[in-house]
Parts: C-alpha cells; structure tokens; sequence
C-alpha cells in the first residue's frame, strides 16, 4: 500500500495553485492564464498572465515560471519538474518548454485556436509527459468569463 | 528615381549589426545567434543569445529584442518593425513573433533542425512578411566554427 497522494489528486492540487494565479490575472484584466513549476514536491515558481502590464508579449505565464524555475534551480534544464497551467500552451510556450526538457506538463483546458498543438504538435520534448484536462472545466470558465466581459 | 538604400541593401546593412551581436555571443561562449529591431530606419532593440549567462532557455536573441523593441515604443505590437536576426528562429521565437505582429522578419542562415519551419509552419502572423538568407554564408559559419569547437 502506498501512502501520500497519487499522480491525479496531487495534480489537481498543484493546479489550484495555477487557477490561483490565474485568477490574479483576472483580477488585474489580463488574460486569466496561471503556472506553476513544481520540483520534487515542492511549488518553486509561479507565475500569472502579464502581457498587459509589461507590454510585453513575451510575459505569459509559463514563460516567466520557467525562467523563476530555472533562477531557482541555478541551472536550465527543467527535467525533474512538472509545469501545471491553467490553459493549453502557445507555441512560443510549447517551445520554451521544449528547450527546457521540462519532465512533465499538465494543463488545464485545452485552446483550440491558440494552443500549441493546432501549430506545432511535435514542438514538445519527445521525453516530456504531457498530461490534459485538469479542472479543465475551471479553467476555462474563468476565460469564458473574462472574454465575455471584453465583449 | 529613387533615393536612398533599397530593401535588398538595407537588409544587409542591418543584419551586419545583427551579425556583430552573434559575434558577441559568440565571445562569452553562447550559441552565437544575434538580432536587431528596425521601426523606420533605426534600429531601436539589439540583442544577443544569453542562455548560458542567464541560465535561462527563453533568454533567446529574439525573445531580448522583441522585450527591448516593445519596452521602447511603449507598446506590445511591432507591426511596424522589422526583425532581423542571424538564423532562422526556433519555434518559441516564432510564436513571439506571431504575438508581436511583427511587420517584417528577415533571418540569415536556415536552421533545419531547430528552426520553426521544421515544426510550425504557419506559426507566425499571416501579415508579417519573411525575406531570408540575407548574409546567410556569414550567419552560418559563425554557428558552424562555434559547433565545432565545442567538439
């Protein structure tokens, strides 16, 4: 018997955390898409939408988790760790985290006009798990909600 | 008649000074790929490849000059831009262009494999025009002895 959360509760948690974030962003009018970058059990950076305050197109969540992870880690590669984002990533996202051969990615809903794999699905490291539809149905609410709200 | 540069030369012009920030990569030991940001006639962003430096995978010449170009004209859209940067872009870097709306991008050297034609065909913005192998000779032995004298 083992003890301690398996792989489906613990993502679940770990993807709170991400909606979290997310919400901030919602918050602050920016585009609700929310990190996390989890090591060995432990959340090590967390990040939240920015493209709005930095002008910065550059500044979406999961870029700046991994750059946070990497700062942490003191090294590049993020092979021990598990990205959780509230949203399927873009393909600029897809690739940073191609580049750093990130052990694991799970995300919450999926982007069908956006998301990576509409434009690039061999753009991911071929060793990196990927796994989708974590409270995906909050994750996407909350878009629905701030998209709604622009119209 | 017309006066000044045409494209053809100016394009040369300005990946000459993209050209000198590879060759400053190529300095501190970075994977020598360098670019600039042009907005009518003045280069406003210039960056090289920091990854080892910044021990961090976004920290692409692109993904610095696209920043840096965004920060200056105090706005997130550079459609009125070009980029010119020494060899095709990667993927991430082609999904930061997109963002962008970049008006113009032109790149030296091909990547075959890991540039974004490989896996991310129509990942840049419909609007934004490609011109590439300006200095491309140039471009790619700058990588070809960097490689090779890693080996």
């Amino acid at each position: 018997m083992t003890c301690g959360v398996d792989h489906k509760e613990g993502d679940a948690f770990y993807m709170r955390h991400a909606l979290e974030e997310a919400k901030e962003a919602y918050r602050d009018n920016e585009v609700p898409v929310g990190a996390v970058v989890v090591c060995k059990g432990r959340i090590i950076a967390r990040a939240h939408n920015l493209t709005e305050r930095l002008k910065d197109v550059t500044a979406h969540a999961e870029m700046q988790a991994i750059t946070a992870a990497a700062n942490f880690l003191g090294g590049k590669y993020l092979n021990d760790c598990t990205l959780y984002v509230t949203v399927e990533p873009c393909v600029m996202c897809a690739g940073a985290i191609a580049w750093a051969q990130m052990g694991r990615l799970v995300f919450g809903a999926p982007d069908v006009k956006r998301g990576y794999r509409q434009y690039a699905s061999q753009a991911l490291h071929p060793r990196t798990e990927v796994v989708e539809g974590v409270l995906a149905e909050e994750c996407a609410e909350l878009m629905r909600r701030f998209f709604q709200g622009k119209r």
